[in-house]
């Protein structure tokens, strides 16, 4: 890739993820397409509005689409959708993705990529995207930010193999660069899933489970106590599978977490929805890796088997 | 004791439990004296109300209190409150139990006798009993009784030693006998509990946690996995204590509530009237009793630190 190439984007998913971020990267100057399930020709018309802790703005004549057929083939296919619609949202990747390009992925939790290489099958690089932002739709055409909005990226090889700094990562960060979204490079993906697991898994679980804000749970001692112990079986996980989190990283969730405004966790959110729970990639999954590397998880177990009947009360409803 | 003896009785907590095994007992031709905390006065201007499956009837003319202080020396107390209001009734029993009286305790769970046995200091027998009773509050005066009643009892010795067969039991038992109320002798208190436990932890705790009913839960395969994980942990727990279940039992019971209604546990109730969740007695004690013994429990330690959550949560509210 040379410094004059002009990267072109769609947003799939644009919600308080994906449209924050696609915003962004037009208000940078970048070409970005939307994908708006519903609202496309009310975005169309009245613009995208962000309200944003860094500076509210509106953008107009965006190019939004209500149909996939519609969308112009891109450099990069941001999927910022739910890891609960991937099984339909995968396969649809290859028709709009210039051969060569990349698709980036802003979603929680893990195992997400294996599914999207398969689908792009050598056609295109995978990046993993952890999003670390506080931010909700809040109208039909609306994104309210309320605080962060770090992303840090990496890319994917089979079996999670640390892939290093690829072209694709680089072109990203720059076109985030012309604008105040700070990206993390990460030379390997699954420890960084890893070290955002080791708050997602007992806190959105937890969350769900107790039907708690983030600060009930640690204004609570046995709740606390459950934290911690979710979080020395994610260390233990992540270890058994070759990625060592950083010293006191738990330490500092914890703190950080005690310190926080009383939060509702995206499960929470999905939970009160009644949306469908992102039980096998925040939870599902790194249980299964961690288990499949001989690591005891009775914890998480319980918890993963808890979430999944209250999910399955949710989409049987 | 001589055959002709004839035995007193006052019921403390008379609910649906206690109003209904008192009730029988009075109906046998006991002498029984009620403590009433609200509707003494009701009961005894209108009677004691019995909707039994086995028969309706209505007790008048009964011996009803609303104060300790009018309650006369018996010869057996039945104490019949949930265990979270032990640590008010257990030392008012000395002023209304004659010497070498008995007091049998109709609750749920492990550890309740010490304390009672601690209050009497050696001047009466402490028996442990176990309703097998489907049966509800469902008025003022008024008792239903839907089905089973049956009432295992076995006498308590310092650290649950087993007991055998004291003549207090077969008294009370030969009482019970001029009824309809079958009941079962053990020798081993401690065996019966971890019995009852066995079905009690998984379904009263996960009915809570997962707020659904016996049939929920069997329903759907994840927390079906959780109870026959929960058993398999008081199995353990049980045999590390001395106390071997019967093999099969657990299947049995997995069988039985399989095909019971959809049935609302003891603890789900409080759970729904905001009422203080039995959580030590039926999961916090045997935890520690199995843990003491070095066995791991660690979907048990789950739920309790969930179940201490929750019911924080109610007691503080």
């Amino acid at each position: 890739m040379m410094e004059a190439f002009v990267t072109t984007y769609a947003v799939i998913g644009a919600g308080a993820v994906g449209g924050f971020y696609g915003a962004k990267l037009a208000q940078g100057g970048s070409d970005v397409h939307f994908l708006f399930r519903d609202h496309a020709h009310h975005v169309r018309t009245s613009g995208l509005d962000v309200r944003s802790v860094d500076g509210d703005f509106v953008l107009e004549d965006l190019s939004t689409h209500e149909e996939w057929s519609t969308l112009p083939e891109v450099d990069v296919v941001i999927v910022a959708v739910k890891s609960t619609a991937n099984e339909d949202v995968a396969p649809r990747i290859p028709a709009i993705l210039r051969p060569g390009g990349a698709v980036l992925l802003i979603q929680n939790g893990l195992g997400s990529e294996p599914l999207f290489a398969e689908a792009l099958d050598g056609q295109g690089e995978v990046i993993g995207g952890l999003a670390f932002i506080n931010s909700e739709r809040t109208g039909r055409n609306q994104v309210t930010h309320m605080g962060n909005g770090g992303l840090t990226i990496a890319s994917y090889l089979p079996d999670y193999v640390a892939a290093g700094i690829t072209d694709w990562m680089r072109a990203i960060a720059a076109d985030f660069e012309m604008t105040s979204v700070p990206v993390q490079l990460q030379e390997d993906l699954v420890l960084a899933r890893w070290m955002k697991l080791l708050w997602n898994i007992p806190y959105n679980g937890l969350s769900v489970l107790l039907q708690a804000s983030t600060a009930e749970i640690m204004n609570d001692p046995q709740s606390t106590e459950l934290v911690e112990a979710i979080m020395a079986e994610v260390i233990a996980a992540a270890a058994s599978d070759g990625r060592e989190l950083p010293a006191g990283l738990a330490e500092l969730m914890l703190d950080a977490t005690r310190k926080m405004k009383p939060y509702a966790t995206s499960m929470k959110v999905d939970f009160d929805k009644n949306r469908p729970l992102e039980v096998e990639a925040i939870v599902g999954e790194p249980l299964r890796r961690g288990q499949g590397h001989g690591t005891p998880m009775p914890v998480i177990e319980t918890l993963y088997r808890a979430l999944c009947f209250t999910n399955a009360r949710i989409t049987s409803s």
